[in-house]
């Protein structure tokens, strides 16, 4: 297909093609003359991705070929996706790294008081990776839970884990065994699913909130009434 | 206690703390002179709530005026709390509105078909809010997952959707029961939590992946044997 009807098929003006080839997150097409070049649905799918990750995602163009790179790393085994595909999200510094399955610095932290993130993983007896970008991620926030005083603590905290091992394992039933499948799946489902699991969990306070608290009375914007009910 | 007090108190410069009084998200101190003023304990809680909403909560200052003027109006009920205070972090458009409990708009979507979102609502029985920017936001998310052709099902919808109601469960519990207190715990349990939530899901992934998959071994960073083990 030609370059508009790549940027068509994508949703994206014929500029914004050009701009992702120049930028090499969408690999050239192939040369029929010496100024057009043919696509295919492989282009097509690529753009998708390309612009999931960049709109819903929030990557930077940046960040959208950390992924990629990952995406077409055939070398990772099955196990080490999860962790190789989060640090393709997470690893803005250490260069072209961030696809590696392990760290081994954690060693020199063996005397160190754990953070609160780490000191969790422990207490659940989590098979996380040490150091680790996303661990740095919850120590923050549970620095700022524990300054605003929101009533954290650690058996909410321990709760909060438990049920997010109910989601993982979830997520983990959809991924695909073959590993660039995998790795693509995680990097989408994780950065595409939070906004899911965000919005549900603000929809479930609500429903939760109806269902237990006293109300001045639902109102007439409210839905979700048994059909047949006034 | 000085206005430098209670900048180093609340972690900013004295700058920060000016800009905030100017722009109304600080109350004014007590003037002791022409050009002092005192400030107590309740200046350092607004200023650290402040800081929460910004820094973790990647909330403009303009929202963060919009949960403030929730967190002080003394008129909602209970079990409105919850989607006044959303709506607080939600709508940017209508002006001062945000803390109403309810918008009778959705009388003229009766005979259109519901989004994806209004459906999955109506599947589950879920007391929620309709029209409801959170709806929106859960709508955009099912289409990007959808487009990224992610594996996305209604089942695996409807599955989060309930372990979501684990969550927001789990949330109420630490509601307090004075309005006010409510509103804020709700607005900062809220902004506050996504991010532990949200870190919490991709370590669970790391651990139940490498429980579930194959791996090429966990390598020397990966934390969380049992004591003892080698």
């Amino acid at each position: 297909m030609k370059i508009s009807e790549l940027a068509d098929a994508g949703d994206v003006s014929v500029a914004t093609v050009k701009y992702y080839l120049r930028e090499g997150v969408l690999p050239p097409g192939r040369a029929i003359s010496r100024t057009q070049a043919d696509y295919d649905a492989s282009h097509v799918e690529r753009l998708r991705l390309v612009r999931a990750l960049i709109g819903v995602g929030g990557l930077s163009l940046a960040r959208v070929r950390q992924v990629l790179s990952v995406i077409e790393d055939g070398s990772i085994g099955p196990a080490d996706v999860m962790s190789a595909a989060q640090l393709s999200l997470y690893d803005t510094e250490g260069g072209e790294g961030g696809a590696g399955p392990v760290s081994a610095d954690a060693e020199g932290d063996a005397t160190a008081p754990p953070s609160p993130g780490a000191a969790l993983m422990g207490a659940l007896g989590w098979h996380v990776r040490l150091p680790d970008p996303v661990v740095d991620e919850l120590d923050e926030a549970i620095e700022a839970c524990v300054t605003a005083d929101i009533g954290y603590s650690d058996e909410l905290l321990a709760r909060y884990a438990e049920i997010c091992l109910e989601v993982a394992e979830t997520d983990l039933a959809t991924v695909p065994s073959e590993p660039a499948a995998a790795v693509r799946q995680v990097v989408l489902g994780t950065v595409l699913l939070d906004p899911v699991l965000v919005a549900l969990r603000r929809l479930a306070q609500q429903h939760a909130a109806h269902t237990r608290l006293p109300s001045t009375g639902p109102g007439p914007g409210f839905a979700a009434r048994p059909p047949g009910e006034a």
